[in-house]
């Protein structure tokens, strides 16, 4: 491995900005100019903008301890790509602005930008802007994405409907699993720096947490089979604070059954092996980025047909009651961080 | 005053959201969805747009120990907006992400917010969305801005042609004389804490530093002689580098007289009491806001009559050559940080 290390200083602001997004190409035609004017130039004409916008702060949102840079980049771009998808839309540019202090050489910021360019490859999405600073102390990145719609088909949350199917995309609680096995090798490795951390059979998590994709192929099923979601989120905090967006910006109530979220087995093995639940992970993990939507009813069998989508409960007419059903038959109460017995 | 201090963690995040966007209008058609979805919802149907984004960090971009709350919001915007208007385009949302550490109550964020607040009603901006997260230290804030435009109207920076009338509005020098008073003050106050700001008679200089304005009417006052520049760039690091930007990016040269670069006698008394020459501030000082652009001859005689406009030099066929001639007709090289002499 090269350990080449270039401090940031030799190259200046516009020399580090012009290293950083070279290579980087235009797939779009909505972008005219991309980076290099005091703005970039963009055309939307005969179709609807989304714009969304995420900051996140080393210490906070992210541990260089255990997130590969390359990771990071690829994932600070793909967060902000699924609140595009979440708008049944289809991102089409964003803008990269990075604070950094002196401690990180060019060539970290440049694996970085590799995992950026990497998302923006996978998506289809061309880098337009941004900017470059120092920081006191750690990494800090803001992105801001751009996609277009279609105004008949953009999903909102407040447009949820009484007797609506609510349902979710992919499986839930990975991610938040991922997150725990990091941290538990984290603090074994802080104890015992000799000891190699136990990763292995936990492929699935570890993806979940560190590469996360968001599911665009959902917003294209949907498409294929001219389905539109009546109100659709991403799920980045967790089923049960999403359920709850939805429910209190649509005036409505949900309830969903347990035995119908959709956990894979990896996540509930290790949620075994560190004594949780799995199911504490799904509606309060965070991170899964997967797709939560209300369909009507009527679209039940075209719903039921893709693989890749569990109809978890229903949407009713009383907006005080949002309901988990156990697999006992009792209702619980969701909340934000959480849910009671009542 | 009012001394109430409310922890942030007293609100949550969603709850910190909803407080600050609370009472922000909505001015702009091509608004359909602000705050409170995945991503907000444009409609940029027939015009171009125009995106930017800036990234400010506590210690680097500005400093809390003079520059009040309030004005920092404001400022925040207004640069980005100035960027907007370095298009030839008209701002129409912005968003705004913070990063904040405990120690900021929530008092002290909503001043930041007031800022911002005010400088969207000043420029009919509409606030569109954002992102609030914790910060292990100081305040960050990063605002993406968008603008439109019409596409034969929109100015870059790389369109100069040879011959071009070099033009800047305003003066130049002054936010950077200011930010030097604010300098000496705090170190006189570090040094004797009892002592008195000595602020009166530079309102001027401190004014363009703490609360500057980007230059819509500048914009304005073209459109009106119909005036389109050939290119145009703002000034936010000193006239010598963005000479240099719009030189290289057009392969162009240039040349500059001294004695037509706009500086007001505050700026030029205040340059000599602390022993300093104020040609210095306007070619490196930074921070201006003010818009550097280039127009065809033919247009000689109506810039001639716009009052908040000087013609400085012009553009060359010889992009090697980038000239002050200074007032006893030397030609001096302009450079990104400074000037030699050749």
């Amino acid at each position: 491995m090269d350990n080449k290390k270039t401090a940031l200083s030799e190259l200046g602001e516009f020399g580090l900005i012009k290293r950083l997004t070279k290579g980087f190409e235009i797939n779009n035609k909505s972008t005219i100019k991309a980076v290099g004017d005091d703005a970039a130039v963009l055309n939307y004409a005969n179709k609807k903008q989304v714009v969304t916008t995420d900051l996140l702060i080393e210490g906070i949102h992210f541990n260089l301890m255990y997130v590969p840079l390359k990771h990071l980049g690829y994932k600070a771009v793909t967060v902000n790509l699924s609140d595009v998808y979440a708008m049944n839309a289809t991102p089409r540019q964003i803008t990269v602005s990075i604070a950094v202090s002196n401690r990180f050489p060019l060539e970290a910021i440049e694996e970085l930008y590799a995992g950026i360019k990497l998302a923006c490859q996978n998506y289809k999405v061309d880098l337009i802007g941004g900017d470059t600073a120092s920081s006191m102390s750690g990494l800090i990145i803001s992105i801001t994405a751009l996609g277009e719609a279609d105004e008949e088909k953009i999903t909102y949350r407040n447009t949820a409907q009484p007797d609506d199917l609510l349902c979710v995309s992919g499986d839930l609680g990975a991610a938040y699993a991922g997150l725990q096995l990091l941290e538990r090798e984290k603090e074994l490795y802080k104890a015992n720096p000799e000891l190699q951390p136990q990763l292995t059979g936990f492929d699935y998590i570890l993806q979940r947490q560190l590469r996360p994709e968001p599911r665009r192929e959902i917003i294209e099923i949907l498409a294929e089979k001219n389905i539109i979601p009546t109100a659709m989120i991403d799920i980045s905090d967790g089923l049960s604070s999403e359920i709850l967006h939805l429910c209190t910006q649509s005036k409505v109530g949900c309830s969903i059954y347990q035995d119908k979220i959709p956990i894979v087995q990896e996540t509930k093995d290790f949620a075994q092996e560190i004594n949780m639940d799995a199911l504490v992970f799904a509606l309060n993990g965070g991170e899964d980025y997967e797709l939560l939507f209300t369909v009507s009813q009527s679209e039940f069998h075209k719903i039921k047909s893709i693989n890749e989508i569990s109809i978890i409960g229903h949407m009713s007419d009383k907006p005080e009651n949002i309901f988990m059903v156990s697999q006992s038959g009792t209702a619980i109460a969701l909340e934000a961080q959480g849910w009671k017995a009542i």
